[in-house]
């Protein structure tokens, strides 16, 4: 699989349809609304807008992933306000700042959707399309980058485990699950992380914040849904809906790190201060009922069927008759039900240093 | 007719159709070559790089009614180019210049084809959506504006040409041919580009340059295309192709000023110095033949078929229609036969005062 198929199809569903991003991201949002608490609390205590707005009136907020809406301009104008009351408290007109907010996503993204659905705004906004693994803005002109349920999102599988003779060989597989590909794919991450932070470590002002939302999926015991859904692709494999050889090249280009590899990668990075640190438990479905992991599982497709679809070259009845089964095994394994806390985020809140 | 659909109607064609922008823009490229050595001639020897980067590293330019490419890529980087040659020779190191480039377009624009389409390129690209009629852009937050053929249209129809009572009602008429319905366009025309070189004024550093080239469609004897255009929708109304009520309420949104109203304009507004100005005369085909008329008929299809559909409430056949019938008729006519200088555009280049 080459590294620019992969970056550009993973891509939330554009448009207003059943499987749209725009439909079923009320998973997303409320991790998200959860951690803008954080990100304020942080803002209000800590941000020194005087100091960051001292050669510009313009305060600028980027947006990684942001997809196409309507979680993105929910973060952005709570990041607004809040930037605004520090900004009254330190003395200074919050109406005398202008705001602009550049929304980035892949090349691939549905731009013209997040542009028609923005909504009535005090602020400019503009679209930057391209891999958040290079540079995108200009040197020291963003003040705040928000990075909601994106940066798990690896620009390339690890080499090994497409290679038969590796003994990360992850033939037959979609992720990790034995040690070596696991260890291949934190390899992988920390390489990538490492060159996110550097990258934004040029474009974020001494100062400057940079809040990252990243999910870590399935920390309980049993199986995960990526366990079902994978579990569901080899069945296909097998019947011959789908071809066994692409099985065996295709891994899903996702990483969830520990708070601990996270915390390493930052600091081995050096660009970056960590101020702060949550992991956040929630209720994915309110119950297990068919119709709840149904609205689970719409979710899963929007952001990874065009992926699917491109790696496997198959249409909409393969993936209707992927998802159905999906729900089917999510029930099946019992994943959604008993505990409501065995899905987590984790949240972190990064500086960017004066001096490094 | 409400300003709200006017605005959003008025698009260039997206995608790689037949019909689409990206296909059908040869002739604006032509116009846009010819002032792009007007604007790196002024940028070589007028624009005060060093000044002008005195806060900041990036230089920021604007494409306003950039639509799809290919044109918009290649003004930018000629600019680019120029302020590099520009900056050198001012003593500066042109590599430590940082370029931003903010494509505009109305948020209808086909900006999925746009940042599909873009080059590889050294400047950082973003884009904007909304009309050029408000502000797009921080304040002083540009360094150069380039709009080329998009400053002839209007964001909204003079309210009097829609109005029975009115001695400028231009019922069953598309475009202005009687004196009243001129100058109600000429005090429209008026009004929005003052508005707009206000907006701009706002976001322009001083110093900095906004550069437009305006199409003169018509400026020899006889029947201009866009009265093939009117005489041809009149048909297709008396035909029942098109409803009668609708051509009544249809007037083309477009209005081009002379230089001299320009520069009224310009100088009543008070924000800019009009530093050149020039009329240019092209081929527009290169003979009468029937291919060469199709390929421009095409050519104003890509950038009326959005308004005309959402009007008339038609869909493609009748388009085929109207655009079979326009073309036979500029053969009759033989407007575009015979003299190759019956078309102008007028190119203007104004620099933002330092006080005003």
């Amino acid at each position: 699989m080459e590294t620019k198929n992969l970056a550009e199809s993973i891509t939330m569903s554009g448009g207003e349809g059943q499987y749209s991003y725009a439909k079923n991201s009320a998973f997303q949002k409320a991790g998200i609304e959860m951690t803008l608490e954080f990100i304020n609390e942080e803002i209000a205590s800590k941000l020194e807008v005087t100091k960051l707005l001292s050669d510009s009136k313009v305060f600028k907020i980027a947006d990684l992933g942001c997809s196409v809406g309507p979680n993105t301009f929910l973060a952005v104008q709570s990041i607004i306000d809040a930037v605004k009351l520090r900004s009254k408290s330190e003395g200074l007109n919050p109406e005398s700042i202008e705001f602009q907010v550049l929304f980035n996503d892949l090349v691939s993204n549905d731009f013209n959707a997040l542009f028609k659905s923005l909504p009535e705004r005090q602020y400019f906004a503009a679209a930057v399309p391209g891999t958040f693994y290079g540079r995108l803005f200009p040197e020291g002109s963003l003040h705040l980058v928000h990075a909601s349920y994106t940066l798990q999102y690896l620009s390339e599988i690890p080499k090994e485990i497409l290679d038969k003779n590796s003994p990360a060989w992850n033939g037959g597989r979609i992720h990790y699950s034995k040690k070596e590909v696991r260890e291949a794919y934190s390899a992988q991450y920390a390489k990538e992380m490492d060159l996110f932070l550097s990258v934004r470590a040029k474009e974020i002002i001494p100062g400057g914040f940079l809040a990252a939302l990243i999910p870590i999926p399935h920390v309980g015991d049993g199986p995960s849904p990526n366990d079902a859904f994978e579990s569901c692709i080899i069945d296909m494999a097998k019947e011959g809906l789908l071809e066994e050889d692409k099985v065996d090249s295709f891994n899903l280009p996702v990483y969830s790190p520990s708070e601990e590899e996270f915390k390493a990668i930052t600091e081995r990075n050096g660009h970056f201060t960590i101020e702060r640190t949550e992991k956040t438990y929630r209720t994915l479905i309110p119950d297990a009922s068919k119709p709840s992991v149904k609205r689970f599982v719409n979710q899963i497709r929007s952001s990874s069927e065009g992926l699917l679809k491109e790696h496997f070259g198959v249409g909409n009845e393969v993936m209707d008759e992927l998802f159905d089964r999906c729900a089917e095994k999510l029930i099946e394994f019992g994943t959604l039900s008993g505990s409501h806390k065995s899905f987590a985020d984790f949240f972190v809140l990064l500086k960017r240093k004066v001096q490094a």
